[in-house]
C-alpha cells in the first residue's frame, strides 16, 4: 500500500485531475485517455482484484461511475474492470475504467473471440459454480 | 419491455442457466462465452444503459459479480459493461460482463490506442465535469 500510486493519490502524495471523493470513493481523469472523458473511479480500500475488496467498500462505485457519465452527457461507453496483468490491469489497486466512446477509432477497442459452447459442458460448468455460490 | 430478450429471462419466459437470482439482480452464464465461466450479471430493472439505471438497482451488481469470481476460483478476468451500438452492446438492457482471461487467445480482447493528452485540454475538461457533478 505504501508503494502503490493510487493510494498515494488518495493520501494526496501525488496530484490528480478528481472529478468526485467520498468517504470510500475517488474519481479521477486518466491522464493517458482513450477518449475524451476517460475516468477511473476507484474504491479507496486497497486490494488488487476485485474479489479482494469488501461489498461495502463496492456498492457506490457504479453510482458514481453513472454519476460521471451523466455529468459528460455521453450516451456512449464502456464500463471496464481489469483483474491480473494478463487481463490487461497495470496498476494492482482495483479500479474502473469509464471510457468514452465517440467513433471507431478512439475509446476502448473490443475482441470478441466467441465459440460454439456445448450445452452439456455449460450445465455441468453451472452446477460446478452453484455449488460454491 | 415485452420484446426484451433479458425482460424474457427475468420473467422466465426463456430459458437462463441462472447463477443468482435477487431482488434486484440476476446472473446466468452467457451462451456464447468468450472463455469458460463467462456470465452476464444484470439489473432486473430494464434499461438501456448504465445511466438509466436507479442507484438502488446497481448497488447489487459488482457484489454479486465479485461472488460469482470467487465461487468459479478465477484470478484473471476482466469486467465490461458496454453501452450503445459503437462500444459493442448487442442487447438493450444493461448487462455486466464476468469475462475470465485463462490465456491470452481466450477471453476478451483489448485495444488500448492511448494519446498524448493535453495537460491544459485536460484541466479545462476536468472544470466541466466537475461543474455537472
Amino acid at each position: 500500500m505504501a508503494a502503490c500510486i493510487f493510494c498515494k493519490i488518495i493520501r494526496g502524495e501525488i496530484p490528480s485531475m478528481k472529478i468526485f471523493e467520498s468517504e470510500k470513493t475517488l474519481a479521477f481523469l486518466d491522464i493517458s485517455p482513450l477518449s475524451k472523458g476517460h475516468s477511473l473511479i476507484i474504491p479507496k480500500f486497497h486490494g488488487a482484484k476485485l474479489h479482494d475488496i469488501p461489498d461495502e467498500h463496492l456498492h457506490e462505485v457504479l453510482s458514481v461511475t453513472k454519476k460521471i457519465a451523466l455529468a459528460q452527457g455521453i450516451q456512449d461507453y464502456n464500463v471496464l474492470q481489469n483483474n491480473g496483468k494478463i487481463a490487461h490491469q497495470v496498476v494492482d489497486h482495483v479500479h474502473f475504467h469509464l471510457i468514452p466512446k465517440p467513433n471507431e477509432q478512439e475509446g476502448l477497442g473490443i475482441g470478441w473471440p466467441t465459440k460454439e459452447a456445448d450445452k452439456g459442458e455449460l450445465q455441468k460448468l453451472l452446477e460446478e459454480i452453484k455449488s460454491k455460490m
